[in-house]
């Protein structure tokens, strides 16, 4: 294989990236074709029109993590049950023959489950499998932050377990969506105090419903400038999220995701005296190369 | 006064009542013409479309609670700061003059602060003071599920404060907007045993953001149907507000609001062993009666 089209092609978005056979980012492309988007059949036209041409080149080969691998997506990839690394993962890579004389497969996702109820991830695995590759890493805990954020435990360069978290979905309903919005300005930029100082709210013990709550009234009262409410109720809810994760990073906790959520979780992470390091997307990458090794293995049959 | 036109008059719709001197209700109306439906100006024609008749029975007087005295309404009569009684609320209720010859007076709402915070409510207040009337208690733990649900604490006859939980916003967004509208039927009859297992679930110490995106999970792995996840959300939000409140109720806990949402605090505080009571409508119009003994005494000028 010469060249590999690492694809994460999530619900809303997709990014893809053209890597040599070292791993080396040649040329990377975004579109908003996430697979919401995508009508019923319409996967192969939709990937050839956006990858055609770098699949033409010689030995082109193209791995797709994400959502397009769920029942919503092209192809359905069922999930790999945790603990799972590399290896477990990389066996249940499936197939793709929709399109003649391309060489497609998708990465699935993995399952968690926490007293009889399931959790699951599509995507971020191959992040942390890649962040893992980056950082040399083989023990940690790693947070993907995102509309639907994933706290994991890794061990022994397994996921042993994890936990999602629907804190960018929270953010995005309360700010746009519920009273809140009469009075917030949700494209104001980050101010870092007015948000440390909902990271301190979120820990008074009386909960996320009672203390959203206060932003209606902050600034009702005028008591927070409204260019700084979006901050606080952000950081009201990230704060609520470290209070309630149970995991206890011994060292640094790895981010992964872009850089304006990472920014906050490093924000609030070292308030309490925790160390981080982030990575973007290119742990999606590392973490596709990677994988592509079991391309040619043997593999469990679809 | 033989006639007393009582009106809860809040953001999305309003309630009013004729009473007679002794408190009786002799007819009810409810209408959807909330505060946010009625234009600049526009009060006093509203008003006197819906209870004009009432007014020109003789010697009838209009008092009113509710959204209807924010500034966002047809008069602002400013909070009243907890803790706070029927003397200190009656003191500042504010006569309204837009109606030639009509007798029409405003209920405050109630303010509170914690930490900084404050903390608002408006038309609880009387349903409180008419709960107080109607049970002859002047101590307890009196909660009000809602959009914006209240939990008061009285001591003496007064509330001597309260906090407010979103909870009633929140399962809106959650079971309209977010990723979980997807597979939960929001309009499905309540299930009590789904109902209490989200109740349960909310109490594992990982909190809403995390415990929320298993009713999402659930339905994916088919692990509940569809017709009792909306149940499950439900037990999700409210044991989370359980959970997070601090008042401790020594006796019963006074629940006021509509049947569909205290039938459900009922059977979540029942569960902890907490003993409840509820009142409806009828709390509403006991408190606008025993507040409108204040309409002929001296008050604050507005």
């Amino acid at each position: 294989m010469t060249r590999l089209v690492a694809i994460d092609w999530g619900t809303s978005s997709l990014r893809g990236a053209l890597l040599d056979a070292s791993g080396k980012v040649l040329e990377e492309r975004n579109d908003a074709r996430g697979i919401l988007t995508v009508p019923e059949g319409g996967f192969p036209a939709v990937f050839d029109k956006l990858f055609g041409d770098w699949m033409r080149l010689e030995g082109a080969r193209c791995l797709i993590s994400g959502m397009a691998g769920s029942k919503q997506g092209w192809v359905e990839a069922p999930y790999c049950a945790c603990p799972a690394g590399r290896v477990e993962v990389g066996r249940k890579i499936i197939d793709i023959d929709a399109v003649a004389g391309a060489r497609i497969a998708i990465v699935p996702g993995l399952s968690d489950e926490h007293a009889g109820v399931p959790d699951v991830m599509r995507g971020e695995e191959v992040q942390i499998f890649g962040a893992m590759e980056l950082t040399g890493l083989s023990e940690g805990v790693f947070v993907l932050p995102g509309t639907h954020n994933k706290w994991a435990s890794v061990k022994k360069g397994r996921v042993a377990g994890f936990r999602t978290y629907m804190t960018g979905e929270f953010y995005a309903l309360l700010s746009q969506h519920s009273i809140l919005a009469r009075t917030l300005d949700a494209s104001a930029p980050l101010d870092e105090a007015a948000f440390l100082e909902g990271v301190t709210r979120s820990e008074n013990g009386h909960g996320l419903l009672h203390n959203a709550f206060g932003t209606r009234t902050l600034a009702l009262f005028e008591r927070m400038p409204k260019e700084e409410l979006s901050s606080y109720l952000s950081g009201l809810l990230i704060g609520e999220e470290l209070r309630t994760q149970a995991l206890q990073a011994s060292g640094e906790v790895i981010l992964i995701g872009s850089s304006n959520l990472t920014e906050r979780y490093t924000l609030a992470l070292r308030a309490t005296g925790v160390a981080t390091r982030t990575l973007g997307a290119e742990a999606t990458w590392a973490g596709l190369h990677a994988l592509s090794g079991f391309l040619d293995s043997d593999r469990t049959p679809a």
